[in-house]
């Protein structure tokens, strides 16, 4: 036994200073730091179904594909969750600068976007460096304009700055539309210079006219900018054809190692299904996928049963409006007291720097958790993840590993986002701290579950 | 004096231990590097024109920008040197997995490449993982088949990798026609991973079927590579529409500072004016045109009056087969004895790591302007750059700056090769190189002109 424990000692990295028992604990994360379980997920869905627009059958099919891998990886209970949305999907879409300086540009209609009128609309562009221009101009002034909203985002590991730069891809369009504009054209929502549009999801106030709107790549935008350090008049003709497909099925995908002791209690670990669809989703978030499911594959794999139910769930629609993390709530409403703890990855395929408490009760466990994975705890609070929002909102206690999303917005939402982003140690790593966390929540004595809760 | 020369002293840079004569030299030097003449150029002509694919309206827009720009400097005996290119231009491309994982691929025609027939071509997929794999394949068996050829480009500074893995490019439709195909697919020639498509131009063999070729980007080529690993059997749907649109207006633009002493001697710096459709052609090659207009700005702006011609060349319709290069060496034919020395930047905006020697007489001349540079001599023998080299297989002496190009190929012929690549003082590096260079040689006392040339 001494002999052990000095062979144990001696292997010890950094990270394993921790109160976790030695033996199952680091028999998980061995298994998830040498194993490829959650890469392997990523690479499959990101080859043989790739893009996987809310909606669209290729969702469908990616539905599909995950069932069969849910199945193939043991998880039991697996089914699919349907629910419906209102599908939409992309058209021809060109903008050119008709004068002073003929050129095609880079451009991509942001999702749930109206159409142009067929052809397009040619109209001077009104030029804002920033959101807040805009929402400070007066009345009146841009009738019949395209509008250019320009404004550069913040790089932070927390992706601080996703919140402030996509204000003017949420609203762009109202505030534009309030003030008579035709159209609008944003600086894409990204921290990358490469000539490639950043898509993601608009919406209209209501009582507002519905106006176009779509992204232009960071370098088209800096195009435009020069163009009006030279010229007071601009003029653009902007080409959208995305169309509303009427109600489409979506679905999420739910896969479960059930519990011995409690089976009716859920440790949910989830990442989305859905992607856009100029790239593969393989950052966004077939990482999350991979990271979700392949800790449940270590798990099975190591034959452990926990005590209670690990819940894996491959959430539809999210890039859309969260539309499967409703769903869930809506489903599962009578339920959610079950809910124990739930989180999600959806923040790319980078490891953990640190972890975040959505939870009063059973702090204990979830830190135990990052001492074993050597992870500080953040400050912040968490809502467990996008998905997991509707559900946190409701009671559900949560906790977040906060992955480093210093570069995420580079290939966020780009046709970039393609598997060679990936690194596999990262992924094993990634699926290494879902695995653990997952483990030791469901075989927690405590609780995480406040009185005050639900 | 004595002041003075301590001044210099003190000032100088470790670059600056020569035997040029400090005084002019260094206020080139100095005026080059404290400048942007060279990125102004390449930031307007990329601003205001944008892309300049050879023979279009825009390339014309691109020579008409550029004898404005010529005539604002200061160059004297602007003009152009028209000439008749075949025309082609980009449509409609796609392609698309039908089976076993439908999605849609970013792909773009190679440069000279016939459509496919209206509609596109259906075709099951042969795979070979190089260009030299196709070209051992055996006559035959691939008939009606999309051939798709990968392999990967090296990174080098002096771009070695660029020659083996542009095979494919050139010779890869026909080696395929040889053996029955319907099409091909190429991994782009490139070094990047971004999803971007590489175009450039394509050769079709005499006696041999004119067959579609197209490319993918990296990505793109991965993810087939990895449907092979998993399938035999892979269907593509490739549809490109490009077209030939016959004999097309392309052109030379040249100005001079003429030669106080003997002007009918021609030292001849140079980049090419057009571009690939895709970007900007801002590191190719409008890096090229702002290096050497840039530099006879310097000289210009300076007062400097050079013994000889200092002639400033910007070739257009390089891309589609350096055809402003063979229609100066045509149109020049019986002057060429003039040419005392010749050079083009054609490599990107990063500075120079070594100097290139393409003449046996005046060494020492190039030697001097390198050492007052910073800059080794290298071991290869060179051209003088792509437009140069047709005048120096006739004999006229050439030189080169070996620019840095190891991440050239990240972004060459992609539609991200913009303004935003390119770094101001780089640019002023380049121009610093150009414009020493250039005095030196229009005033050097020795000839660069061996007897036996020409």
């Amino acid at each position: 036994m001494l002999a052990i424990m000095i062979g144990v000692t001696a292997c010890a990295t950094p990270a394993m200073q921790s109160n976790v028992s030695e033996t199952v604990e680091q028999q998980i994360l061995d298994a998830a730091r040498s194993g490829s379980q959650g890469y392997l997920i990523v690479e499959g869905l990101t080859t043989e179904v790739g893009q996987r627009l809310a909606g669209t059958e290729a969702e469908a099919r990616a539905r599909d594909w995950t069932v069969e891998k849910f199945k193939e990886i043991g998880l039991q209970n697996v089914r699919v969750e349907p629910f419906t949305i209102p599908g939409w999907e992309r058209g021809v879409e060109t903008a050119t600068i008709v004068s002073p300086y003929p050129q095609q540009m880079v451009v991509t209609a942001l999702g749930g976007s109206v159409a142009t009128p067929f052809g397009g609309v040619t109209a001077e562009i009104a030029y804002f460096p920033t959101f807040e221009d805009l929402v400070s101009a007066p009345a009146g002034g841009l009738d019949g304009k395209i509008v250019f909203i320009s404004g550069l985002m913040d790089k932070a590991p927390d992706g601080a700055g996703y919140g402030p730069a996509n204000q003017k891809r949420r609203s762009g369009a109202s505030e534009a539309a309030k003030r008579g504009a035709a159209a609008v054209v944003i600086r894409s929502v990204g921290t990358d210079s490469h000539r490639f549009p950043h898509t993601g999801q608009m919406r209209y106030a209501p009582d507002l006219p519905k106006i176009p709107i779509a992204a232009l790549s960071a370098p088209d935008a800096n195009q435009l900018e020069r163009m009006f350090e030279r010229e007071h008049s601009v003029t653009m003709a902007l080409n959208i054809q995305p169309r509303a497909s009427g109600d489409m099925p979506s679905g999420n995908v739910i896969g479960e190692i059930v519990g011995t002791e409690r089976p009716d209690e859920i440790v949910l670990i989830s990442g989305h299904l859905d992607s856009w669809d100029l790239g593969t989703g393989a950052i966004d978030d077939g990482a999350g996928i991979g990271i979700s499911a392949g800790a449940a594959q270590v798990l099975i794999e190591a034959g452990l049963k926990p005590k209670r139910t690990i819940r894996v769930v491959a959430y539809g629609a999210e890039e859309v409006g969260l539309l499967g993390g409703f769903a869930y709530r809506d489903l599962h409403k009578e339920d959610l007291i079950n809910h124990v703890l739930a989180t999600e990855s959806d923040f790319g395929s980078t490891p953990a720097y640190e972890v975040l408490l959505g939870v009063t009760e059973g702090q204990e466990v979830i830190k135990a958790a990052a001492d074993a994975l050597g992870l500080p705890m953040g400050e912040r609070g968490t809502n467990g993840g996008p998905d997991i929002g509707p559900i946190a909102a409701l009671g559900v206690p949560t906790m977040r590993f906060q992955q480093d999303g210093t570069d995420y917005f580079d290939l966020h939402h780009t046709p970039d986002d393609t598997l060679d982003k990936i690194d596999p140690d990262d992924m094993a790593e990634n699926v290494a701290a879902f695995a653990l966390m997952a483990w030791l929540a469901a075989n927690a004595e405590t609780d995480f579950r406040s009185d005050t809760g639900n």
